[in-house]
Parts: C-alpha cells; sequence; structure tokens
C-alpha cells in the first residue's frame, strides 16, 4: 500500500486527520498505521526514529536545555458504522476522529515540519490506550524504553476541546466487609445478620462530605461511592458476611497509601481489602516549559478528575497535561467528531510554544 | 422380593422402624417402600385402601363422629454412609431414622392393630417431603384426592422429640428495590447512588421490633431479616439499583395479606417486589380431637417456627400438629439417630388416645 500520509497531506494538519482517521486502527490492528507513522518519521531528517511493536518515538537531538515530549495513542475503540470520515461543513466524522487522530495529527505535523524547536522534542505515538494496561504502548515503553521518556514536560493530545487539563485523580477501589452469625432466619436470634450491619457503613458513606482541593489553580472533587454491594446465603439464613465494594478519587495531593489510610479512618471498626488502587498526578504546572506552554495557550488549566496517561508519566516524575482539540464527550461515540477549527488553532498554538 | 413388613414386624413398631429404614426410599424412589406399606393397609380387613403415586392412604369407615389423620412421609434425603441401620444401646441409627421412619412405623403400627378405635381414623403414607413442593405427596393428594385429608384434626409424625409442636409460622420474602441514577465515579455528583440510599432500608431493619404472640398457648416469635443484597454495575460507576431480599417470618395470626400490608408500612415509600410467599397454620388445640389428644400426650404445646406440611391441612381448615420421636435437630445429619424409648413411649400414647 502506498503510504497515503504524503507530504502534501502531513503539511496540513486537517487532511492529515482525514488521513489517519482512514487507516483503521483498532486496538491490537495498529500495524498499518504504525508503519506509516514510522515512514513520515524517518523521511524527517532532523529525527532520530525508533520503534517498538507499533509505538513509534522520534526525537530531536539538538542539545536544548529542555526536552518535551508530544504524545498521543493510534488505536482507536471498535468501528461503530462510521468509518471510513466525512466531512460536514466544520466538523470531519469518524471512528477516532476526536480520541484521538486529530491530537496525533498535530503532533506528526509538527515533528515533520519543526526542524529546529526551541525544546528537543520527543513524538511518541503509541498503541493499545483504549484496552488493558498491559498492552498500552506507554506502558510497554517506560519499561522497555524508559529513557524514551525522559524529559521536562509532557503534553498528551487527547481530547479536551482545546482546554488544557492538568494531572489527574488517584483511584482506590477497596472492599469493606461486615460479619455476623448464620442462624436459620425462623430463629433468627440466634445469630447476627451482616446485612443489616452493613447500613452502619452505608451511612457513614451518606454522611461523607468529599473534598475539594486546589493545586497549581486546578480544582480537584473526590467522591467516595459505593459501587457494588452483595451478601446473602440463601432465602431463608441470617447471612454471616456483606461486602461493600467503595471507590475513592482521591484529589493528587494524595499519595495511594494516605488515601487507604484516610479510607481506613472512615471505616474503622471494620475489616478492609483494597481490590486495586491507580495514583493519581499533581498537575506539575511549575516547570518553566509548563509555564511557557500555558502562555502560548493562553487559557487556564482546569483538573482532569478521571484517570489518564498523564499518571504514567507523573510516575516518572514528568509533569504531564491532556490538550488536545476534540469534544471528550464524543469519544467512543458513533456521531464521534471533530471540529476542523480546533485542529488548526491547537496546531498554530503548539507551534507557537515550541517554536518560539 | 417378600415384604420384610411381615405380621410379627408390624406389630412392633421398634423392629417396624429398623425394617423400614432398611427399605431404601430416598425422594423420588420410593416405589418399594410405597408397595411395602399398601401391603401392609391391605392385609388389615378393616381399612380402605387407595393409591396415587406412591402415596398410599387407608381408612376406617366406622361412621364415629369425628376423623383424624395420622401421616408421615415416606421418603428421606440421600444417604449418607449411613444405611442399613444400625443399633446401639437405646440407638436406631440410619438415614431417615428420625425423619421419619420411626414416626412412620407409629402409625404403621396403629393402622394394623387398631381395629376398632374411638376417632375414624385416616392414614397416610406419602411421597416427597424432602424436595420440591411439586413433587410433595401430601400436596398433589390435596388436589388430586382432598376428600383423603377430610378429617377434624391431624397429627403429623414428624421428630418432635416427643413433643406436641402446633401451627406454623408462614413467610414471605419480598425484595426492597432502591432507585438512583448512573453517573462515573470520577464526576459522582451528577449521579444518585443507590446503594447509599438502601443504608435508609438497612436502618429500618435494624430498628425493627419483632412481635412475640401467644395463641392457644403456643408462643411465635417473629422475625425480619435481610437475607440477600445485591447492587452494582461496574467499579467506577455509581449504582441505579439496589435490591434488599428481606425475609418475614410472621406468626399465625397475620394471613398472608396481612403479612405483605406490614412489610409495606415498614418499608413505606419504597417499591416492594413478592419473591414467594406461605401461609402460617394456627394451632388449632381447641377442637375436641386436639383437646383430649393432648390430654392424652400430657405436655404443653409449643409453637412451631419453622414451615411444615402442617400448613397444608391448615389451608384445608384441618388443624393440625407435629408429634414423633427423634430429634429433628439430627434429621439430615449423617449419625442421624432416633431413641428406641421415645418409639415405644410415642406408640403408646397415640393408642391410649385414639383406642379411648
Amino acid at each position: 500500500m502506498a503510504n497515503p500520509l504524503t507530504p502534501d497531506v502531513v503539511v496540513d494538519p486537517v487532511e492529515l486527520t482525514r488521513a489517519l482517521v482512514d487507516i483503521e486502527s483498532v486496538s491490537r490492528d495498529e500495524k498499518v498505521i504504525a508503519d506509516c507513522v514510522e515512514d513520515v518519521l524517518r523521511s524527517a531528517g532532523h529525527l532520530t526514529v525508533g520503534r517498538v511493536g507499533n509505538t513509534v518515538m522520534g526525537r530531536t537531538e539538538l542539545g536544548r536545555e529542555q526536552r518535551v515530549v508530544l504524545a498521543g495513542h493510534l488505536d482507536t475503540v471498535p468501528i461503530n458504522d462510521n468509518w471510513p470520515s466525512t466531512v460536514v461543513d466544520d466538523l470531519i466524522y469518524g471512528c477516532g476522529a476526536s480520541d484521538m487522530k486529530a491530537g496525533v495529527a498535530i503532533a506528526l505535523h509538527l515533528a515533520a515540519t519543526l526542524p529546529d524547536p526551541a525544546y528537543d522534542i520527543t513524538y511518541l505515538f503509541y498503541e493499545a490506550e483504549e484496552i488493558e494496561s498491559e498492552f498500552n504502548g506507554l506502558n510497554l515503553v517506560s519499561a522497555s524504553h524508559p529513557e524514551w521518556l525522559d524529559a521536562d514536560f509532557a503534553v498528551l493530545l487527547e481530547p479536551t476541546y482545546g482546554v488544557v487539563e492538568a494531572g489527574c485523580q488517584g483511584s482506590l477501589r477497596v472492599k469493606v466487609l461486615t460479619h455476623g452469625r448464620r442462624a436459620h432466619t425462623a430463629r433468627a436470634w440466634r445469630g447476627v445478620n451482616a446485612i443489616h450491619a452493613a447500613g452502619e457503613v452505608l451511612r457513614r458513606l451518606e454522611d461523607y462530605r468529599p473534598r475539594t482541593v486546589t493545586i497549581d489553580g486546578c480544582t480537584y472533587r473526590e467522591g467516595l461511592n459505593a459501587v457494588r454491594i452483595a451478601g446473602g446465603v440463601a432465602g431463608n439464613v441470617v447471612p454471616d458476611e456483606c461486602a461493600v465494594e467503595v471507590n475513592l478519587r482521591f484529589a493528587p495531593d494524595r499519595s495511594e497509601e494516605q488515601a487507604l489510610d484516610h479510607l481506613k479512618t472512615v471505616f474503622e471498626g471494620y475489616d478492609l481489602v483494597v481490590i486495586d488502587s491507580s495514583a493519581g498526578a499533581l498537575p506539575g504546572l511549575r516547570a518553566a516549559p509548563a509555564r511557557e506552554f500555558l502562555t502560548a495557550v493562553g487559557v487556564e488549566p482546569a483538573a482532569k478528575l478521571g484517570w489518564t496517561d498523564v499518571a504514567r508519566f507523573a510516575k516518572l516524575g514528568i509533569p504531564a497535561l491532556n490538550y488536545g482539540p476534540g469534544d471528550p464527550a464524543l469519544a467512543h461515540a458513533p456521531d464521534e467528531h471533530v471540529e476542523i477549527g480546533q485542529i488548526r488553532d491547537g496546531a498554530a498554538t503548539l507551534h507557537r510554544w515550541l517554536a518560539s
């Protein structure tokens, strides 16, 4: 197949977005798009290129004082009667248009057209963001080639509708267990009902007042919710165990350990079993390249409440944020689309920051 | 096979118990034992005999003013390394020894040896009590031959350790539902958590004070318990539904309808879905044969808290109670056994009542 990402296409981030959408790349099927992207990077004489699986890296090696990463994932969720792309007025429709072929297009366009940036830049185009973490290209590279991620600051071009979303909240899931003693319900007084005992756990959840925390101008809103409850032995048995699964979303000023300590305090007197835990990421907006980025973009940063790959950089000590065209609410939707104006604005903004 | 229930055996309720234990009769496999019992009944010239499936009926037709039923089930739970019978000191061990070959032996012994009782007597030996109601011989006969159950009073010879257990409690199971609105837990404030809402349901259960009711000298102790709880969509979703399954055990002064009305009051404001409902049975100890039975037995009646086949008679307007040898706590246990003394006492007591 001839590479559809010709120099004529790459020079225009809007055309490039359409061309990228039109290369099918559902998770685990990213070879073709990775080949095309690698080809573009190798054609740019100012970049050193590497590849692991279907994750492709290109970087400048200009000896600048600081290095930034621009990253985007190449995969999409399964096609949902929304491929190939179509254009209606100012909108490009198609699977992955918003999440995140438009962001990838901006990064790839800059990679090809910015031979002499103000910082050294590492461009990362990675596989399998939409599925289990074990396949995630950024995750794999952080283990096999951590030097590819080494930088002073990173921008993930996930769709944020042109807003800067900084850091992300952590997530901790635990089971809160209550215990009792089984008995036949005809002689219930011989037993102790573990489901009734869970009433106090639910009461503490109802009474819980979550924090709102502002860090580097970003406001994080925490939350603590029961997400599952299960208990019971049989229809005529006083149950001896009940489990309430709760999910704490915590602001990035708490570590995972501190978040767990917090739940131990909230549910004092109960057994807790940790199900899973993900650290949050501080917005990290005080680093020089981040401050200059914010100046160039000219918008106030907002907190990212969900968990994103930004946290993988945070874990390596690299401040990172999300900034990209497209409405995140349309990600994974059948009518996914991206505004052409946002693609042009995003490319121009990043060019202004990086070329300065 | 020669019938092991020979006249020499039938004349002695203890020997008869052993012989009945030694005829295997796990539920759905009662043909052999029903054949043997039918043969004994047909040999007694004073009885009219009928059979439906593996349920056998024999009755006197002496024109007495009142009729009583003596009933017992022929089936046992599966054998559990406890067959055939063994005798150790004063105890007969074996599957079904207590539940309820000993009771069946007493009834069959009386059927064969009491040609001229004070009441007309209907002896009922029925199949499939230990399994689903649809197979229960008493249930089947109440539909196909309700006249077999027609009587002024009934004694089921279930093991009660020689105690009179009168009536039985009803049982009502309902789901109490709570509703909410789904949201991502990262933006929990956009949702309404249905599991948190179940806290109020559990609070009402905790606060519930069950009644203790005395009827005809029998004390019934009610109970209301959560027996199951389930809710949750996914680990990161505020759940929109939660179901608390509760079991009310109610004294027989409440009808099923009244029991449901009671739960509607307790859980006012919530949707209730009925799962199943069984009426209780009043002790019915005021009927003349019942009073004479109590005089003959000479013990105070106690309330039956669980549900038993007694309720099938109550549904037909026939007072019924449980009275039989053997410890009910040993029913279905591998070391199931019955005291020989209790078999002799039970047979002598019923003989005294019926022959008077």
